[in-house]
């Protein structure tokens, strides 16, 4: 028996999300098949408002739903101070961790030549525009601390030379090669703590 | 920060899954964020084109795709041979390994006292109108071999004692690649009851 077309659909779909094989994604459509139609069409309603309803900040990269940031238009947060993180995941590992109050600024990425990334590949110009503006006083270099992540922050750091802004790096506590990500709120405090000016 | 409203619904959504803990929902949400428009949209279209599309065989209870079932109206099935299990997955496992080319029919459950499942609950009615139409020679009981599969395949081959086919159970042992060793006594009794001469 060949399988049927929606299902095939739906198993391509499941497939395409991060830490699915082919084995779950098929396990997991025949699932959706038991599930209450209002559960399914809940579902692909929160799908399509997701990818309508979300976009990225155009000064810091962060996901915001409708026209506010929830960072850089937040009255509680302290504007005096710039995080730049690679990914909206570190950002949000950050974040999660309840250790840090200042804003963010999102670089989407790693310098790396291997890999073909170069600095006009990185969202890097928004984050200049901010500065310009003179409102933040630090900048804190939070890439992960692996060869790419030094890499990248050594280039910001060089960048902003020209800034009146203070430069530092996250350092005590992140244990080379790790990742952000999956830090520990502690480790991330200490980081925060042992920030040293570059 | 909250959480955004679309990402908490999405993530929601996804930890009605099976398999799916609250971690990788929020990891998939953030992932399908990272995903293209397009491809958003096509999973949510495969998702309601699913539950639209998709309904059971009103005969069998296999999933089918428009009018036709693929295994009720297929000309290259055996007509005379009904496979009674228990859930769709079964059926699905049976139809994988090719071993099988007869009909199904899917219970949907197992009689379970302790659970509240009565003969009422279970899909057995369009079996016995399917016998009535004369068919069907043999009826093969496939239902697991644990109390609760024991119990609904002795119920049906009673029901069935007034109809003029011929009622078989799957054969029990010890399965391909397994070990003597590991196997459970229930399973070596089993083997035993069903040695064949060589």
């Amino acid at each position: 028996m060949d399988k049927l077309p929606s299902i095939e659909a739906l198993t391509e779909a499941f497939l395409k999300l991060p830490s699915v094989g082919s084995r779950s994604a098929s396990r997991i459509a025949y699932a959706v098949l038991e599930m209450k139609k209002e559960d399914v069409e809940a579902f692909a309603n929160a799908l399509t408002s997701a990818v309508n309803n979300i976009s990225k900040c155009p000064k810091c990269g962060f996901y915001k739903e409708g026209e506010a940031c929830p960072i850089c238009d937040s009255e509680n947060r302290d504007h005096s101070k710039v995080l730049v993180v690679s990914s909206y995941k570190d950002a949000l590992a950050i974040e999660n961790s309840k250790k840090y109050d200042g804003l963010y600024h999102i670089l989407f990425g790693y310098l790396s030549a291997s890999k073909g990334v170069y600095p006009e590949d990185l969202n890097i110009e928004p984050l200049l525009d901010r500065l310009n503006e003179g409102e933040v006083k630090e900048v804190i270099l939070g890439t992960n601390p692996t060869i790419e992540g030094e890499t990248t922050s050594l280039y910001i750091a060089k960048l902003l030379e020209g800034y009146d802004v203070s430069v530092t790096r996250l350092g005590f506590g992140l244990s080379v090669g790790s990742s952000l990500e999956y830090s520990d709120p502690l480790t991330l405090e200490k980081a925060f703590e042992g920030r040293r000016k570059l």
